[in-house]
């Protein structure tokens, strides 16, 4: 067998825990699997204290991570940190200075840096791995870019964000209110105290910028996504989905149109029936469409200790057998200069919900400020009378142009007798 | 850029014409991803005049398969011949012999001989990759082998072949019986003329031993494999799933028990809403259960020419970009001696359907079998009345033992009273 890999692990939350863990639980089965041992050499967390479930007296403590980052002794460094900027950042890229071989969870780090970070990797022959980044432990990264290799990918998409769909989820199957839920969700430690990352589809965005560069070969842009999250998801929306025959998903898409890449975030109805439409609670999902494979679903746990520990260790045995691939896919010479596609040109078909006075010239009003747009109407239901009163109407349009149904949309919330902002979402054909 | 890697391929059946078209039209795609161009050198089929839709002018065309894998400019044999003996299993053996890199579709011969050609791939210390060989394009075999390589599987499940899942669907949707399904299956193209293969399990059964070898890293082990098909599923059986809450699917199974690693392949009763459940058609599925990852579930097209391009394909850029891995994860040495558990030590709960006349005393007579025999009643249903003519009875139990439970219903069937061979469905607990 050949000389042990030496890792250092930059940060221990829960998520270094588990690779700690795993490391040391299946440490037989991953040097068989990896042709030589995973040892971990160097660690570097906040608080060396804290117990880990792990015993790390064996290992060097560094105070510094960066400093851990350029130790001779090390061949990978593995980054659990988290964010952006900052530590994670200046970690990362120490270690690919130090021509040292990096494995990140860090989709924020990526979407914001990935094509500069992939770039200095390749320049020092290193990988840079980060198939925990995006959807925990189903191996998304792994399947755009070795598996389908061998198709054009026309459109890839999936639930990005756990939090979100447990929150969708359970709106639905107990009838319950956004707010209500968000607060449940919190108690329970499936939401941040700051929700914002994963409620307004932020989380999401940094995923599917990533997904979206190892599915078309194209540079990571994150300021291309198009990002709108669930915070205005009522439960009035998902009973009227239902009985339309539509389950709401917060989805991440990016596909191919005519006028280039659209990668957008937002809540969608999906047809239910459909397989994404049944990934419930925290489960994530994504599904890739290639010209010969087809469609091509992967579902699993999105996050958690273990499921990202998994993806991690995944990582790790690769670069132990020296069979990783580039970052994205190709080598960074090769990444496609596919233009991004402005959201105002995105074309599909839209629900609309109005809380308007329940009178008479109402609707007349509405379908004519559609009408004007060129916005063709597939139906159309108001529930109830109550004369005089707030009632909501629901419309759904045919195929229409982002740009068309806005400025149809903001002649309609001008209306005097529409009393509240009208609710758009995005219907997805699958 | 390397210089390219020159293949030949056995078998120019639609899956090979579909690979041929495949490296045609993504050929800068495919050299980008690969670091290197892969180019058809070299063919061999029965009939050469055939259109397969691409030009093979500057291909060598050989009458002898065999001799074609001897070619010293050939790096790599792809074999599509099908068949676990005869022509395909010479062709790959002699691939190996010349040290040649083996890419092949061919589950029969995987089943029959993986160990055994494995071995031999190592010791040549080349590839012998097979993607394609199980659930067409779906990437099963590689998330089991790479990107599950942290962790220990404890069950891997799937529906494996289209043709059942494909009469199964289309005999619930349709209210159907079995044998007008498969002849209109046969029509369409979806069944073979000899259907056999896929409806009694046996092409299952060929990919459930390579799954299992794969995920429990342990050699190929086809007849220690349960197979049994779905020729006895009635219409019948489907409507009291419904009822139930279940639905009928043909999986392989292999799960680690006490007694050893269980591979079984038959039909069961799974609960509706679970992913498994939901794959519908000629869709394919396998799910995974490892202690980090938890569940993934891995879905899309099992057939065809497309998918199984994309399969052959993946395997080919990896073999071009020397990124494989040992044929079933581990060295050979290191396959594990672990047992196989017989069929009558499986535990589970048992679906069972008797056609009984309808008289009284029946019942008790088929309680006191069960009661003889240890096996809990958990449910009964006998629908409708008709003395004197015969109705069916469905019985449920709780978890119970295989040898039991068929002990049990010999006794059932030796009664007078049961006037048909009783229908055993087991159900699965996902």
């Amino acid at each position: 067998m050949q000389p042990a890999v030496k890792i250092a692990v930059a940060g221990l939350g829960t998520v270094g825990a588990g690779v700690l863990q795993l490391l040391e639980r299946q440490a037989e089965l991953v040097a068989t699997r990896a042709g030589r041992r995973i040892v971990v050499a160097a660690a570097s967390a906040r608080d060396r204290r804290r117990d880990r479930g792990v015993d790390l007296s064996a290992v060097r403590w560094y105070e510094d991570a960066v400093a851990m980052a350029g130790d001779p002794e090390i061949d990978v460094v593995v980054e659990l940190i988290g964010g952006s900027d900052g530590v994670a950042l200046h970690v990362v890229e120490a270690a690919l200075a130090h021509k040292k071989h990096v494995v990140t969870a860090n989709k924020a780090l990526l979407a914001e840096h990935g094509t500069r970070l992939a770039r200095l990797a390749e320049e020092a022959a290193v990988a840079l791995a980060f198939e925990a980044a995006v959807a925990g432990g189903i191996p998304v990264i792994k399947a755009l870019r070795e598996s389908l290799a061998g198709n054009r990918v026309s459109r890839v998409y999936g639930i990005l964000n756990g939090t979100s769909n447990y929150i969708l989820t359970t709106m639905r199957e107990g009838g319950r209110e956004f707010a209500e839920v968000l607060g449940e969700a919190q108690k329970l430690g499936y939401a941040e105290a700051d929700p914002s990352f994963d409620i307004d589809g932020i989380d999401a965005a940094h995923k599917l910028a990533i997904l979206a560069s190892v599915a078309f070969g194209r540079p990571v842009d994150l300021r291309g996504v198009y990002a709108e999250g669930i915070r205005h998801v009522s439960r009035l929306d998902i009973d009227f989905a239902e009985e339309l025959g539509y389950r709401i998903k917060l989805l991440g898409i990016a596909r191919l149109t005519d006028h280039g890449l659209e990668q957008r975030v937002h809540p969608c109805m999906v047809r239910r029936g459909t397989p994404i439409a049944a990934v419930e609670g925290v489960f994530n999902a994504v599904v890739a469409e290639g010209d010969f494979v087809g469609r091509v679903v992967l579902e699993g746990r999105g996050a958690g200790a273990g499921p990202t520990a998994s993806a991690v260790a995944a990582d790790l045995v690769d670069i132990a057998a020296g069979r990783y691939a580039p970052a994205f896919g190709v080598p960074i010479h090769a990444l496609r200069d596919l233009p991004g596609a402005a959201m105002d040109r995105h074309r599909g078909a839209y629900y609309i919900r109005l809380m308007v006075v329940d009178q008479p010239g109402v609707i007349a009003d509405v379908a004519a400020a559609l009408r004007d747009e060129n916005v063709s109407l597939e139906a159309m239901i108001q529930r109830g009378r109550a004369p005089g009163e707030a009632v909501p109407v629901v419309l759904t349009t045919h195929e229409t142009e982002e740009a068309a149904m806005r400025r149809a949309l903001d002649r309609i919330a001008a209306l005097e007798a529409v009393l509240e902002p009208p609710r758009l979402i995005r219907i997805e054909d699958f």
